[in-house]
């Protein structure tokens, strides 16, 4: 499996896949340049006139409703729609899942445009399922790690997602299957948007590979690892998302290997 | 007050207070890491149909009106007027006061929400001031820095507001009572945004201090010492920019201590 | 000519023009801190009811459709009507010219304002000439770097614009002359926005410097020798955005002479 988990990064290094963001404020310029880190080439783009021609131009496309208003949900309305007709591969990021309603609703219409993958924490994808089963099927009752891979299941069924969830072990969900990583660093935490730059960086790996848990299971690596070997010399967080771009952009195969801690 | 104010500094970083930004798109990614840094829990979010409940979930409300527009406006008020009405503390930063009309018109309107704590460089509290007084009071005719203490001053005993002057000296006018803060850096000058950090840090501040004007000076001490430690080192903006994130992250209260040059 | 750029790069830093942004929001806050390190002062601002009045304080106006949507369509359009009618002079950044048919009636729009100066990749440039060509008249023809340099100068003798290609070489095409300047780093197009930056410098040259084509030939050489320079020292993209604001801000005549290198 990390032998082809690595075979999936240098993909995207040489294939430098187009990936269309419809993303929050906040992290715009660190997606950006941790995609093009890794060899991708983004394109921020969310004007009603144009997204569509944006999907049909790129080859995989990011949602994250992090700053959502009423004009950006329109945006990527059209956006989930179109990847969804053309068939294009694209993930969703549901910031902020439950804290308002207004993202609730937005999410429920974006689900049903069936996300190629969903990457959040353990709460924003509970609550994310929430919103999807009936009432009395609450998950509330139990412990919220087996929760959150419950509700995970429970949205793969439903909407034919990956479910990424991120955490100190980040939980990959797909058909039948259960990955889990152990890679990262607690100071992590500290750094705005680092998961929103897993989702983007997600983004590119679905744009070049077949198979989506090993897509998802790549990206979610190579941005752990980097940050992991980056943690060891850096005295802050500022530090950390300035050297995790240079590492994202200078990994070696032999750091990979090294490093690599999964379940699959 | 030093030891108290480090008292303060620890208090934020234990209770990690969540803090609701609306801000202008140049500094979000800067101060959604400074709050991290500090130990505090930044949400942006200005969409019209959830900004009420953001207020109700944060415990401290910070408004930028650097790149305001109608849409956004209406956000600002909506949840200063929800901070007003729940009593929940908030900071006002009037990004260049005085430069349009359209800004003088909008701060006069969130003005009059009683902001707990208003802070600017002088000619943004002198225009402030002006706003709100009759002509013929205005204070264009005396020196510029005793202007900006009884502009200050003015803003007080209008809106109750503790108010916070940046600059090479900082100045707190409070009720009965004028601190100075002495720490800080010529280099600060040259990075964006860092006026719009010490306004995010306050807002940490008030969310968990009682005392306003204590708060206020424990949050531009922790910038401004940070800055004066970072800047020793440094070869120019783009470092102090980083650097600064790692050391509001890992100041001690020995480096705090050493520094700190007030008088209150 | 080399002493000459190096005097307009002396100049702005003595001057610090007030330079007016309408630009994207994944470079805001780089753009921001590359005119503060080169000693100029940036404004970012696109409210409707205030743009005109901020074009009238400013001296030089920054136009970048990177991230448009129909509302700031209209403050660039109120911007660049109001720089042709004030003659303040302005820089126009095409990004994605071509992609999408909205950023083309955008573009044909904002050029009818006549802008002092454009600077874009070689497809930028074409696809902007072509808008404005009889089709009969297409570039498709010929090779593309020859076709960017014929693309410019007819944009020139339509809108009057010196026209900045960048690449590899930078190209710099105005009345009857044409500069080549070979500074930079191919670590830059791993960096998200630095042709953005480009054009923000650039804005800075042309509020101080009467000859607009040594103006843009200044800026982009302190900006390309900045970037080798530091590019030198990095091990990534990374530390190249950090330390290039260090290298932009305390740049010397002396590293400047020894690195330029142009054919005027």
């Amino acid at each position: 499996m990390e032998q082809l988990l690595w075979k999936h990064i240098q993909n995207v290094r040489t294939k430098s896949p187009l990936v269309h963001n419809i993303t929050n404020y906040v992290v715009m310029n660190n997606t950006a340049n941790a995609l093009l880190a890794i060899g991708a080439s983004p394109i921020m783009a969310h004007a009603h006139q144009e997204v569509e021609e944006m999907v049909n131009i790129c080859q995989a496309l990011v949602i994250n409703i992090g700053t959502l208003d009423e004009y950006w949900t329109v945006s990527m309305i059209q956006a989930a729609k179109a990847a969804n007709r053309l068939n294009k591969p694209w993930i969703l990021d549901p910031v902020g899942a439950g804290a308002t309603s207004y993202r609730d609703t937005t999410l429920e219409y974006l689900l049903s445009f069936r996300p190629t993958v969903i990457r959040g924490n353990a709460s924003e994808i509970l609550a994310l399922a929430k919103l999807n089963q009936e009432k009395t099927k609450g998950v509330d009752s139990t412990a919220q790690s087996n929760d959150a891979v419950q509700a995970a299941q429970y949205l793969h069924k439903q909407f034919g997602s990956t479910v990424c969830i991120s955490g100190e072990t980040d939980i990959i969900v797909a058909e039948g299957k259960e990955m889990r990583l152990f890679n990262g660093n607690a100071l992590m935490t500290k750094v705005t948007g680092l998961g929103c730059t897993a989702t983007a960086i997600i983004g590119a790996f679905i744009a070049v590979t077949e198979n989506v848990a090993e897509a998802a299971a790549a990206a979610i690596s190579l941005l752990n690892i980097a940050c992991e070997l980056v943690a060891k010399n850096v005295e802050g967080p500022g530090s950390l998302q300035m050297h995790l771009l240079d590492k994202l952009y200078n990994l070696t195969q032999t750091e990979f290997d090294q490093h690599i801690k999964l379940s699959a």
